[in-house]
């Protein structure tokens, strides 16, 4: 990899091949011609431009208003998206920022971008956006065509179908319900058994046997979502929790890794050892039985953890010891950042994991899965009246394409070592600032914690940044698949600015 | 009512005003002008066309490489939608449907309406395709804007703010969330009274009191969605529940009302009273005590069961008596099939329900509320990474313009009472076939129950009609808005023939 940035980073793209800006907004971008910042964004801004606070005047009186009908106290910023272009968020009193946030990981190619632009005007997108299918039932003729040329094109290794949804929630919360009907299926005796009348009659009363007595282990610190099956997997933060009546499922302490990694070898090997032997202990002991565990690649909400690919192996002999399914929760990591375009690609399993989840990036949701009987016994178990939304699924095969012409998880796998080496130097400079730097390897999702870390990130806007924090301490790093050099040379230009201003 | 259908009914629309189909479509749908059926739909089919069985060769051929990797054992039949338009679908052999399930009641104004078209090509749906934001960190500058000029533009009475979602499942999970939080945010004595460490400590453990010990009353043979907590207050068949972990939540019996209601109606109060009084013993008994009560104000998927105004008001007195929210579920039920836009503006209800939660026909989901308790006393507490879709939420609005632009909630409620005036007399002739008749001055929402039910949904098929099914033996009707006598005809024409070739 240090060869690489030995190397240099060049652009992937010949100049002739740089996207353009569509006319409207290369007007509003004020675009100087003396420097080309990004190799595919032609047009994109050369910088960012900081004119206000941030919210200025105009943002400010938006703010006002959107409250009265929505909460706002979560809002960041106010953003307006037919000004924003490429890797650059601009908002309504036109401050543009270099966005490494992009929509919390879900930002793919860089906002307008042409390609995705073109895929929206274009009849078939329109034709799915008016014409909505109830997808379980009325596919339209060319639903194949569209899944095998889009979604599982890039499906993982080992999985080759899919079951859409609409969100990260409900992406894991409907994988969950196939391993509890998987479950109970092998507990029966085969698809071929029927429910028996007391199951059913059970069922109708939220009571067992009907209603499994069985649960989904989770890791501490670990985010799945926030309705009720996924946020009692959800162990991120007393706040997504707090009054939300959840089932008693068991979770398992995710090792707690000490940086830079070389000098703990030995004491996270053991942590590593010491999670997985807890896992086993839960799957053997636990009351309800665990049908599934589910873990991110990165824990990403949870504070940028990570762990290495021995634990994911080790975790995945577990799970297949105990007749327990792995459930590999993409939802952020998913899609090109890391460096492959699924992050477990890093890890060198012996058998796939039985299910994989995705979301944000995609802009479509879903969970893949390569065994058969993961298709519930019957039809409607596992249904609902949308299953998805196809007008997503077409922009996903065009963020596919897109990836795929402009080698983009190359380019993040380039980008992010060079990123990497840099953080790297301000560490050593400033250590207090840059602490457990995390991520070597892992593309651009790389984060470090900040002892002032919400500071931090305010003071990222005043410098041009918009920059998002994961857990309690971390500053977390998620650029655009289109990230580029130049673009970390700003980013480190404005990181170091904030940490020499206090 | 009646004198409305002695006087006939007339195209609410002047020839002049009537909906051109797009020239691609009118070249498909083979049109001849001896007769126009629709007076919105210029070019929309005269009347069903049967060529083959259903699926045809050219469906099967898609439907097995369709399931290779999509489940296809839900299918009902699969679709060109390219060549649908108004209320007929059209499959790839050609064979053109009236379409009364209309994706499980969710096309409002027809497939293929050019306002829609219109809408979906319009600059701000593009930039809302590609630049989907994370609304509750980064809203557009104009959110506020689509929020007043649509979804809140139909917001029922006494409700004027909302939270955007997904789908229907996502829009009662978020709904119940708020319902906890507001519940022990005044157990706890307000909003300003902090979280205890015992409470967020135990909160991360799923366990009380961090996370609530209450619950979601819900009625039998009600559906409000899949996931798992939204499952939990599903009654409506074994099949959606069975394996999946329950929470241990109330569920009051739905008064099952006698037909034809003139004859019962000493018998149906009493089932409502009845009702009413389980009701108030579960609020003031369950081991779990209920948030809120959740009730449909048509159970549409167990079986289009029926309550009066009446039984509403008691429930809305009930639940006020003690301190416990009602939500009503209009998923299914809002935008306009009624007769009214919200069902619930049938009741007469003396204070607004404290949400109402929507989706399938507003193409896009969520909860509004009035209360601003409802908002919980911290943000971050009722926040996901998209919180809707800003794409569908402008389709909603243009939706929501052309319902106005039309009339066509007057449509629903005009036609649907000729089209029940027409059943009714079907059921005089045939009353073993039309059982049960019910949804009088409710619009298009009608329903009857057939003892051979699913042959009755498998044979309309060949008399160019689809129809779909609810609970076990209900045909339920879910017309679109646009659904005018005409329409009501031929459905009327093909239900006589089925039942008559049997």
């Amino acid at each position: 990899m240090a060869s690489l940035r030995a190397a240099g980073m060049r652009p992937i793209l010949a100049a002739s091949k740089r996207i353009a800006a569509p006319s409207t907004l290369r007007q509003t971008l004020a675009v100087s011609s003396s420097r080309m910042v990004s190799s595919y964004y032609q047009g994109e801004a050369q910088g960012p431009v900081v004119k206000t606070d941030i919210p200025g005047p105009k943002s400010q009186e938006a703010i006002t208003k959107l409250d009265t009908v929505f909460d706002t106290r979560s809002l960041n910023m106010l953003a307006d998206y037919t000004k924003s272009f490429g890797n650059y968020i601009v908002d309504p009193d036109g401050n543009t920022l270099l966005d490494v946030y992009a929509q919390i990981a879900s930002i793919p190619v860089g906002y307008n971008n042409p390609a995705l632009v073109k895929a929206a005007q274009s009849p078939e997108m329109v034709n799915s956006i008016i014409n909505r299918p109830a997808l379980g039932n009325f596919p339209s003729h060319d639903w194949a065509s569209v899944l095998e040329t889009g979604i599982l094109k890039v499906a993982p290794k080992g999985l080759n179908q899919v079951f859409t949804a609409m969100a990260g929630s409900d992406a894991n919360e409907t994988a969950y319900k196939a391993a509890f009907m998987w479950r109970r299926q092998k507990e029966r005796g085969g698809p071929a058994v029927e429910f028996t009348e007391e199951e059913m009659e059970s069922a109708m009363n939220n009571q067992s046997p009907g209603a499994s007595q069985l649960s989904i282990l989770s890791f501490k610190t670990g985010f799945h979502g926030r309705l009720f099956g996924s946020l009692s997997t959800t162990r991120s933060k007393p706040i997504h929790k707090l009054d939300i009546p959840a089932f008693d499922w068991p979770q398992a302490t995710f090792p707690q890794l000490k940086y830079p990694l070389e000098e703990h070898v030995e004491e996270n090997a053991k942590a590593e050892a010491d999670a997985l032997a807890e896992v086993e202990h839960l799957i053997k002991n636990w009351h309800l039985p665990p049908a599934a565990v589910i873990v991110e690649p990165i824990q990403s909400e949870g504070g940028d953890n990570h762990a290495s690919p021995a634990f994911f192996r080790g975790l995945r002999e577990v799970t297949q010891k105990h007749g327990v399914l792995m459930i590999v929760d993409e939802v952020q990591t998913g899609v090109g950042a890391t460096g492959k375009f699924w992050a477990h690609d890093h890890w060198d399993l012996p058998t796939p994991p039985d299910m994989v989840t995705f979301s944000k990036k995609a802009q479509t949701a879903g969970y893949y899965f390569g065994n058969p009987e993961l298709r519930p016994n019957k039809p409607y178990r596992q249904f609902n009246t949308w299953m998805g939304d196809p007008a997503r699924a077409i922009l996903f095969r065009a963020i596919i394409e897109e990836i795929e012409r402009h080698n983009l998880v190359e380019n993040t796998a380039k980008v992010g070592d060079y990123l990497f080496g840099k953080i790297e130097e301000l560490a050593k400079k400033y250590p207090q600032d840059f602490q457990n730097l995390r991520g070597k390897g892992q593309g651009t999702f790389i984060a470090f914690d900040n002892p002032k870390r919400d500071q931090f990130l305010a003071k990222a806007k005043k410098f041009g940044v918009n920059i998002g924090g994961s857990g309690a301490h971390a500053v977390r790093l998620r650029p655009m698949l289109i990230f580029e050099k130049s673009h970390a040379d700003i980013l480190l230009e404005a990181m170091e600015k904030i940490v020499t201003s206090w």
